[in-house]
């Protein structure tokens, strides 16, 4: 889907963003950003669980470990994925650049890159880039950064979130990029939470425990895992709150603005699913366990027979039991219940779709819906957000080389 | 792929077939085909393993196990799958219907259906159909039966077998359906391997445990696991032959023979994946056990991405080494060998495709190729056979309601 969401003036107190281009794309793009903070923000993350990891994730897992980042550093139109030790070298070698001309220490500079895998980054463009990025550093330069991690994206995805917290008035603002390679448990997908909240390590960490099983961990497109998967969540005080802990009284309001922030930016990377025409919610629930819950969930959102019927509007109870049943999860078949939003498909085992016709095939045409699974087998549940796969999708796919 | 085999007569000494229509497909094509044995057959089968199992196959399950069938009844446009206690009624009174009209056994009769789930079966017309076919029966019948099983295949499956056992040629014949919902470990697939050898029951048995992995538990489509899957190895002993046990010196040449013709039978079903323009052969090795090896063949065979790059033509070395990465599998990136057919396109972990650009995209635009991945951590090896993924799987099946 195509979606333009009004644009609101984004700045966050002690950001200042870029996004410049340096020759990556052909289509002459922006392709390098860069985030930075005035004082050096604590910091927590999470990257992709690919085995195949590309050499950005390598270089920024080890920079978070200390849990403080002061900038970072993203390039669209080539992924430095599977491009061995000299890719990992050309990452080291960029964020040494950015550091020197921030004045600031390399080991705060967390790289990424998104784009083609397999295809050595052309250094001497890219340190062009980075230089330019960093003379141009605006407060209100958000959106020219989000620009530059940009790939396939049919739109930019943003969310914004304004909280009172010890008095002060805190901002948390999130950039994403992604639309292909999505699988639960991250995406290709780059995400930037940034706030002007002073919280510590642990309150982002516990913070972005709870947020990414209910948003990025939930999603799916395509089903494949990428290479440079990343979330990073900083926060460099300078709202001058009293520091949030994860025992705060506030940190509960703090984590839930996290959640909606990082939710809303998951939602959006759905909507922009490669060729996608609707994003479906998934819903189990009355699982043995929260495993059970997730493989039906996940073996319904992977379905390309399922995923075909949303495209074509077809309320097929039948490919979305079969699927069920094919998941591994323990359930009796005869006490399964499906429901298109409020209306049932199916009642304990017995498909009654045909009785709800229209409203049923109404409900699949819309852009969203959600499918709601009732096992009956135990009180575990789990959701999905997912996209339809559609003639675009492989029209893409098939054609994709930059 | 339509692909347009010569058709040799087919007969197998004991076996007679009809195939006839009952309205079941908005078509008017066969839809009813019956299979009987002069007497009774020594058998083998495999259903799926999907929890959500169609009324015949639980019914076709139940009587396999006393291993001895005398006929097989076949409908197709009605999956007769997810039909509760009517759908199994329904599977049982038509199987009783068959065995009063060829005075046989109801026990003997192994009921098979495929088509659209979750609807239920008409059952009146079926009766007229099962009537007639019993009528029809004819030792030249083989193709019929066969039309009376197809759905969404484009062409018909068969392969065709003779060895000599024990003095005697034994003709060992093939039919199947199946085009889409194709997992490994089965398909939407049904495929019945009729021979006139005289073989143990055991025999029977080991034959498929064997052939199955190495035929119809490879092959994927779209990586859905259906409801219906069947596959029966029937052995009437009308050639007079020794009987062939699991111990006799002939029980290689005639597994190896029952191999050949399940291979050839799976290989048509991967041919004539939905919308498919190619067959590509996954073959993992090096790998530190069989379950590794197939998961990174699994992932592969599975990955959209993958599937249509393949349909594009494109020797993306990136989505593979991504897909195996995603896999699950322990091996480290910085070993891995990948080949189209004979030309290595990454080398110890380094994408080499640039250097054979032409010759690996000329590969890919093949109708069939080979795509090997060395892990080098080990020694075990599996392999897949998959179709790519194309624009009009998508049409197709996004619009598939019959």
């Amino acid at each position: 889907m195509k979606i333009d969401l009004p644009r609101p003036p984004i700045r966050v107190a002690g950001f200042r963003f870029a996004g410049v281009c340096c020759g990556l794309k052909e289509s002459g793009k922006r392709d390098v950003a860069l985030i930075v903070s005035d004082r050096p923000a604590t910091a927590a993350g999470a990257f992709t669980t690919n085995r195949v990891k590309a050499a950005p994730v390598v270089v920024g897992q080890e920079r978070l470990k200390r849990g403080v980042v002061q900038a970072v550093l993203v390039n669209s139109g080539n992924a430095n994925a599977y491009t061995g030790r000299e890719g990992e070298r050309a990452a080291r070698q960029l964020t040494a650049l950015a550091a020197r001309r921030l004045g600031i220490d390399e080991q705060m500079v967390v790289p990424s890159s998104t784009g083609r895998i397999g295809v050595p980054l052309p250094l001497a463009r890219v340190r062009r880039g980075v230089s330019q990025a960093a003379r141009e550093l605006r407060e209100d330069g958000f959106y020219e950064a989000l620009e530059g991690m940009m790939t396939t994206d049919a739109f930019p995805k943003f969310a914004l979130q304004r909280v009172d917290i010890g008095g002060r008035t805190v901002t948390i603002a999130g950039m994403a990029k992604g639309a292909g390679m999505i699988a639960p448990h991250m995406a290709t997908m780059l995400a930037y939470v940034l706030t002007d909240a002073s919280a510590s390590r642990s309150a982002l960490g516990r913070a972005l425990s709870v947020a990414l099983p209910a948003s990025f961990n939930q999603i799916v497109v395509d089903g494949d895992m990428s290479t440079n998967d990343t979330v990073l969540l900083l926060a460099n005080g300078a709202a001058g709150n009293r520091t949030v802990t994860a025992r705060s009284g506030e940190f509960p309001l703090f984590r839930r603005a996290v959640t909606d922030v990082m939710r809303r930016l998951a939602r959006l990377v759905v909507k922009d699913g490669e060729g996608a025409t609707k994003v479906i919610d998934i819903v189990v629930r009355g699982a043995r366990s929260e495993r059970d819950a997730a493989r039906v969930a996940d073996a319904i959102a992977r379905s390309p027979l399922c995923k075909t019927a949303f495209f074509g509007g077809d309320p097929y109870a039948g490919r979305i039991v079969c699927a069920a049943g094919y998941s591994g999860a323990r359930f009796d078949p005869a006490k399964l219940d499906v429901f298109l939003d409020d209306v049932a498909i199916v009642r304990r085992g017995v498909e009654v779709v045909r009785r709800v016709e229209k409203r049923a095939a109404r409900i699949v045409a819309a852009d969203e819906f959600t499918l709601t699974l009732d096992l009956h087998a135990g009180s575990a549940a789990a959701r999905r957000m997912t996209s339809d796969l559609t003639v675009d999708y492989v029209r893409f796919n098939s054609d994709y080389r930059t």
